[in-house]
């Protein structure tokens, strides 16, 4: 080993969801809207003046901030916007979770919240779900230096229902309690209604699901000035202008669009509801699920089979190794017509 | 003050340059290329498929990074892109400087990396630059937990020759040194020649001042494939997905375009050597730029004033508070037509 090398962070290197090449194949791995993003979005980025890439764009990305204050009905001062929701959290951790107790997540829950704690050296304890796949209120009620859960949550798609997102943010006042709502306009109900009650609570969404917009990472933090504050004031010391202009202008696009949006997530909550009938038919068992996505393991085939066997197929979903997720499959909700081809092969595969 | 406040990190909260707003002001503040970016830039763009926008973009940025290898003759596993130089250098400080000894940079020099060091809990020192605003490489060359220094440095624009930039890599063979070179194009030699005999050594360029694309946010480092792997172990830690698709699609367009490039620097290298002659007519004095600004004292104005009564009449260059600063102002070099306005203006005044 060579000296400098001593001084490298050590991290287990994160490994992000396959990306298969090549047309033909039905991708339901990565959680992705089957449709397209709204239709202003193509013309914002056309009238886009690429001579005005030379400049730097706005470090405040505020068209963008104030789309969504305007949207969600909150002030200017409680948005924060990066580059997807994954930036936003990690800038969340390194601004809020500073204490020497641990922060507590979900134990089955978005990996990515033990990455963060490992590389920003964060203490945490991981309380387990319950026997089906809840969270267990209770859990998050003993000492801790923060709390963040995704509802729904990932990769189970169980809704954890308002009042019990309440009892943890009202049960914690001392801490900071971040609601990770990637998946929230698939059927849930937002905690952005319990801001005014709470200054502990961040809730933070993103455009990579609901909004069709995966490709251009755009994710942002609803919180009370002061949190928004301390966030923007970290961002600005790590790096002043993440959010590069056809990101703004698509963002703001994407936001005008309230009856696409709309159309759009209604027709995956339809599938997705016609999804779990059929899944059902074919012996399959699954959490409830409010999300883009069902967790679903089958009766009799385990998990890792039938992944590889839809991989052949050209049908790509999500395998989990690990206790308690080795059975399952994380199908995403596609179109009808992926889902049809996925329970065309089932049929014939089981 | 609430208890949850106790555990939020406490920055020195980075103030970005003023990006003042509307029509006929000449902006030599943020150090922009006066010339649009590529035309190639504008077609890769408009023949981006707005709807791939619905997936996620490639996490490796793979089309970039072989674009940037074989630009500059390296090997894939030798480049990392990021969100800026800002954000590759942030990324480099997380992942290389871990080490109980101070990093080491100028004291005069980009004012991020002591924001950085800051954020991070890095400890550092800042050697002082001698009376010609000149590195001393001997500073270089005692004990520290890594290095990190811009090349032409800059508020200044003063090269360090690359005998002496290697002879501070060869001296520290157990850290590693960063080269910044965001405005290496302008005139300068590029370290990246010292890559084949030293792997401490990390080279780091942006798309945002050669490559007239700041409003894209294109960053990118070059060094020996173990740096590499363990900056994308980090980043990987950090958020898979940074580069949208738009960056990707517009950092290939602009790298295969080489005309264009030498021909637009070559013009402001050009402008810049005029800019010297006319700036020393008018009583000014600088230390001899190879960037694409002058950093500029006049022998009667103090540096404020002139700042001030410069943006008064729409024209927009930097001023930096503290000692030895004070006095100056560093002037991006703008086009022929702004320069010549920018000295319209100062034969009156003076």
């Amino acid at each position: 080993m060579r000296a400098w090398e001593a001084n490298i962070r050590r991290v287990v290197p994160y490994v992000p969801g396959e990306q298969p090449r090549g047309g033909n194949l039905i991708k339901l791995n990565t959680n992705e809207n089957p449709y397209p993003p709204a239709p202003g979005v193509a013309e914002a980025l056309a009238q886009m003046s690429v001579e005005g890439l030379r400049k730097y764009p706005d470090p405040t990305a505020h068209d963008l901030v104030r789309s969504l204050a305007e949207y969600y009905g909150v002030g200017e001062d409680q948005v924060f916007v990066g580059v997807g929701s994954d930036d936003v959290i990690a800038m969340s951790f390194l601004t809020f979770f500073n204490s020497e107790k641990p922060i507590l997540f979900p134990d089955i829950s978005y990996s990515f919240y033990k990455v963060w704690a490992d590389l920003f050296r964060i203490p945490y304890e991981t309380p387990a779900l319950d026997e089906n796949f809840c969270i267990r209120g209770e859990d998050y009620l003993r000492e801790n230096g923060g709390i963040i859960f995704p509802n729904p949550n990932a990769p189970t798609g169980v809704l954890l229902p308002l009042s019990e997102v309440e009892a943890i943010v009202r049960g914690n006042p001392d801490v900071i309690v971040i609601v990770d709502e990637a998946y929230i306009d698939f059927g849930g109900v937002s905690a952005l209604k319990l801001l005014e009650r709470y200054e502990n609570l961040l809730v933070v969404q993103t455009f990579s699901k609901s909004r069709s917009m995966a490709g251009m990472r755009i994710g942002f933090a609803i919180g009370n000035p002061r949190l928004i504050r301390a966030l923007n004031d970290v961002k600005y010391s790590y790096n002043s202008y993440t959010m590069n202009l056809p990101s703004i202008r698509a963002g703001v696009a994407a936001v005008k669009d309230e009856a696409y949006f709309k159309k759009t997530t209604a027709k995956i909550i339809a599938t997705r509801e016609r999804a779990k009938g059929k899944l059902r038919e074919l012996g399959f068992s699954f959490p409830d699920s409010k999300a883009n996505f069902i967790f679903a393991a089958h009766e009799s085939v385990p998990g890792a089979q039938l992944f590889e066997d839809l991989k052949k197929a050209r049908i790509y979903v999500r395998h989990f190794n690990g206790p308690r997720l080795d059975d399952y499959l994380r199908i995403t909700v596609g179109s009808d017509e992926e889902m049809d081809a996925l329970f065309a092969f089932l049929e014939e595969y089981l």
